[in-house]
């Protein structure tokens, strides 16, 4: 297969390989015969079809951000890598129709700045968005802080070029509204993590640019003010309330003592944080006016005790950042067992207690860092080991742990993966939280798209 | 099969089972040694097994209001039809949560006023609303015209319970906003037209009710100047432009002259006709005054020769009638030929052009009827025998005319079904349309899912 893409482009140095075979949390290190760097998908084609006929596993790869070993080859060295990398062209935009076609390899960064050229928001936002891919966003459906308004990157996706495990190009790129002929395949292969093909393009939807954001974080006392206060933004901020993410006060500690210049713009410290976010479509101050009213009313309904609006891109970058530095600040606190789990919006607090009080119960002193996508149902509930724990000690209460919290996700009729996926981190929870028709359902799929299991072996089912 | 639901609810005598054995249009009448009415999922189960096991052909139906035959039995007589009528129940409504429970014989109609008793909106909005049932709804991924602002049912969808073809039940009734644990299977029989398994309930996402909404017909000289009208309508109304309904002169011609009590409310006859609705969440005349400033404006630039606006509710249903009965008016003037097409909406006015020449040269004389949902590039391109012709000479034209037709929609990379389905009446145009591989991975997970193919045998694949 080295011919197909070049010795340059065919990986097998060890060290070269390094970058591919470690992900972002060290909890997955895999080992590779060769890194393949395709650059098209005609030689994505010819890959899959060697590899099929020879029987050899497969695994794509985009950004290498993944946060549950989905990207990572097996560490039996019998798979390959195939990172997308190069496939990373613009192939259209087209601004008056709202529509881009990207290659896997582009950088969610890029895609979002192909559409800002045109004067155009592609909305999906996530914390690696300069570094993943949109093949590997698309993979693993993501998510991200602009679900509330727009949708995950599923409902972002009008279309995608996919080859099927047998080396065959199916050109699903289609940039129409509407379709309604036979299944959906473009749904299936969104979100399969690389287990039912190899997604090498994708045709996006774009959105009106907002004039105006407006953006605030605010102090709440408790968990059901956060609820109220997300109630009370819906009702006034409509279409327009872009974010609304929370975070606990321990999160925030974290993230100020950690992060390099990163401080609480607020005078006293409070149990939650939200940051609020209004967008407008035209200017004239319609964005800050509806979210001062806001605040306004929630400080008279005692749901908010303080809050900063930010008075320039500056400050409203800055308290972005609060929020978006908080897996990161977690980091330097030693070992963290993180849950990406979801629940109806409605029963966030009562998730957030019981989770808590399961943590305590599992490893007393052990510190939640909660925070997430309110609006979404979804929850961060990451735990940070107790101070001055041994971090091996910690990280080897993971199964038991997630096991217990998964536990309280699924009595309140939750999910336990709301947008990383299952990868190989929650392959064997997968099994306790879906019913056995489910999981033949979805294996019956994956033996009639990828007979001989060559692509992504060992990940999701 | 009789005694799973029932002697009542078996149906044998074929006057009593004519109801459920011919369509709407006359296209397809079918033949069936029994129609099965059950009244819970359970009972769906059970027959689905023993036809499973026998190798029984299995046609679910709903409201049988289908446009392409998807919903009719063979007419050899050989398959079952499994009516889903019974199954009428109103789960659950959770009005805070915005999400419903509805089985799959409640009718749109029923659903919509579920929502409404909470104050909410259920937004699938269609003409057959009042008799089509959410199962049918769901399985055909119906469109209508609420798609533009709120999307089609698979959009408004957050899970099904579905049937599957050996008869055991799949509990995929989710209320979560994001929920990333494996492969979409609900998008999958969502859309599946009853070939994959049989949806007996849906969970559905429920909105804010519009607190005001401002309607508005306008007479257009030409269809570049409805495409102006939509940009501009788009960039005026953002998130409350909740309608974009176009129609020819020849459309409310026919509506004028068949239906009772209709009139134009215009003084002066145009090219075009466009329905437009504003929606906004708060009361106090932002609706009104955003659709007169348009309307102003679109004035000013010659878009619009003239409009109105309704001034009451009566006026705003009765502007929504005309649209409504768009298709009814036809059957007063012979035979017809229908076209549910779209294409990327920039592209409507070629369309409109090329397809009109088509039916010119197919058939000199009979007249184009177009209208529908123009923000989803979304047309009704019905061809109306010329007057005076033999009808039956006249829809023996079908194939031609259709197949003439698509290939227009197919050079401007459309889709020859934008809402409306497969079934049987596009089942050999989708071979023309579909790229083999794109055929052969649908017929995979058929075999997959329905080894046996009793699940709506020859419909859509």
């Amino acid at each position: 297969m080295v011919e197909i893409v070049g010795s340059a482009h065919a990986i097998a140095d060890p060290d070269a390989q390094s970058p591919y075979l470690h992900e972002l949390r060290g909890l997955y290190v895999g080992k590779t015969p060769l890194v393949l760097r395709p650059a098209s998908t005609r030689e994505v084609a010819e890959i899959l079809a060697i590899a099929n006929e020879a029987r050899i596993g497969v695994v794509p790869q985009g950004g290498n951000t993944g946060l549950v070993g989905g990207q990572t080859p097996s560490p039996d060295g019998s798979e390959i890598v195939l990172s997308l990398s190069r496939l990373d062209r613009v192939r259209a935009v087209d601004a008056q129709g709202g529509t881009m076609i990207v290659e896997a390899g582009v950088t969610l960064a890029a895609a979002q700045e192909a559409a800002a050229r045109v004067d155009r928001l592609f909305p999906l936002s996530l914390a690696s968005e300069a570094s993943c891919q949109i093949g590997g966003a698309l993979a693993t459906n993501a998510g991200g802080t602009g679900v509330l308004a727009y949708g995950n990157a599923r409902a972002l996706t009008l279309g995608v070029e996919v080859v099927t495990a047998d080396g065959q190009v199916w050109d699903g790129l289609r940039t129409l509204k509407k379709d309604n002929t036979g299944y959906d395949l473009r749904d299936l292969f969104v979100g399969s993590e690389g287990t039912l093909g190899v997604i090498t393009a994708a045709a996006l939807k774009l959105y009106p640019r907002p004039a105006e954001t407006a953006v605030a974080l605010a102090a709440l006392p408790d968990i059901d003010a956060v609820a109220r206060l997300f109630r009370l933004a819906e009702a006034r901020g409509h279409a327009g309330l872009t974010a609304f993410e929370f975070m606990s006060r321990v999160t925030l500690e974290l993230v100020t003592r950690h992060i390099p210049n990163s401080k609480l713009p607020l005078r006293t410290p409070a149990a939650w944080y939200v940051l609020l976010e209004i967008s407008s479509p035209e200017t004239g101050g319609l964005a800050d006016a509806t979210l001062q009213r806001l605040l306004t009313e929630a400080s008279e309904q005692g749901l908010v005790t303080d809050a900063v609006v930010a008075a320039s891109l500056a400050q409203a970058q800055a308290l972005w950042r609060l929020r978006e530095t908080a897996s990161e600040a977690q980091r330097h606190e030693g070992g963290s067992i993180k849950h990406d789990v979801s629940v109806p919006v409605a029963r966030i607090p009562e998730f957030i207690a019981a989770a808590s009080a399961t943590v305590e119960r599992v490893c007393p002193g052990a510190r939640p860092v909660a925070f997430g996508h309110f609006g979404d149902g979804n929850v961060h509930f990451n735990v940070t080991q107790p101070a001055g724990m041994d971090k091996a000690a910690f990280l080897a209460l993971w199964s038991e742990m997630a096991g217990a919290v998964h536990d309280v996700v699924g009595a309140l009729s939750g999910s336990i993966s709301a947008e990383h996926g299952i990868g190989q981190l929650k392959r064997r929870e997968l099994l306790r939280f879906k019913s056995p028709l489910e999981i033949a359902l979805m294996r019956k799929i994956k033996a009639a798209l990828d007979p001989h299991g060559i692509l992504n072996p060992g990940k999701l089912l």
